[in-house]
């Protein structure tokens, strides 16, 4: 009973700062996106690979319970990046993104990508003050995920299904991945890409451009009904 | 400060439990490995596997957020199983292994196999009785994981680097992962193997019976002392 009553405060605690988080994302019209997916399921290299897109300008949090390995991938890819160091903890939650958020420079950048802790389970239960969440799962992880951890999968706004490239070497079957999405997060969009080659990801690049076009006129809209009215 | 007091009195309760798992396992002359990697690694793969070895007769644990997908592919290899659904909780715990016990066969096995939830940092904080923990991960997960996933792999008695089939086509160094391991986890024994091939098996399973051999005789010396003192 304690322990629920404690996990109830905890999250009631995250929501608060989530909801700040929100606010201060929306003021500076930042999309920003929470990437949850497995240790090695290709967060980091997803990263490095949308350096390659200019439109995409972004800063990064990366979530690890220990070292700085993925910020200095980041930071060597090109992109403004600050390292969270969870010391064990499984998933990152509002306030370390908060405290996280004095230290990054968002000048100039439209993105903030988040890349939560490698664990498909912890993450999906706090939220950040995302715009969105994106899950990314790998060809060599196997076609059932989706079923296993419907947590993650659930409420994301997006799947990338990363590592295409290893189709033709592993005893994964892309059609059955695809019916088993469908079954878990029928409306949501899969984009099947490898970010070692690239294939793929232009679809997953417009789609963020168009998370991102979406959510701007409405935040540009309240500040200039905002201005008019006063 | 709350959440503290509320961690430390799980884990309390969960020594507890582990304890008298443990006692359970000895009295039983069972070897019981807790295997924990990331969604993916291949620990299912890897039971699938054993099951083609007829000294290492065993019987399974299966811990999943929710499914029972993995006990139907140990059913079907061949051995006697029980699924554990979590409900979302992202680790196995004494009390979930104790209760499912209850309902599992472990007559004329020598070793239980309990796959934890795939996830690399939680179930590291959880005992579950065990004599040995493996930890496996795999080529495609990059050769970092050790220094990131720490609490892992430092509990664990031996490491499996699994999917090394697929070496020639990923940018994955067996060199480097290993130097990692060296400096993570100095004196643990490494096997680099692959469940789809069955490469590098041979020495993992040879392994496993000598953990099992050096627990038996201390198991059963202590019941026959019992026995002449009686």
């Amino acid at each position: 009973m304690k322990t629920l009553v404690v996990k109830e405060h905890i999250l009631k605690a995250n929501a608060q700062a989530a909801a700040e988080n929100r606010a201060e994302f929306s003021r500076r019209d930042i999309t920003v996106v929470n990437l949850i997916g497995s240790p090695g399921s290709g967060k980091t290299a997803l990263l490095e690979r949308l350096t390659k897109h200019p439109e995409v300008r972004f800063a990064a949090l990366e979530g690890d319970p220990e070292t700085s390995l993925d910020a200095e991938r980041i930071e060597r890819a090109g992109a403004s990046v600050v390292q969270i160091v969870t010391q064990g903890t499984c998933h990152l939650d509002a306030g370390m993104v908060h405290r996280a958020l004095r230290e990054l420079s968002l000048e100039g950048v439209r993105f903030l990508f988040i890349e939560n802790v490698g664990n498909l389970v912890c993450p999906a239960s706090f939220d950040l003050g995302e715009t969105a969440r994106v899950v990314i799962f790998s060809t060599t992880e196997g076609e059932e995920k989706p079923l296993k951890y419907p947590g993650a999968f659930t409420s994301a706004r997006a799947v990338v299904l990363n590592k295409i490239d290893l189709l033709p070497h592993i005893p994964f079957s892309l059609d059955r991945a695809v019916d088993t999405l469908a079954k878990v997060v029928p409306r949501t969009p899969v984009f099947p890409l490898s970010c070692v080659t690239g294939a793929g990801f232009d679809g997953f690049v417009e789609w963020l451009m168009e998370l991102s076009n979406r959510a701007a006129p409405r935040h540009g809209g309240a500040r200039v009904a905002g201005r008019s009215v006063g």
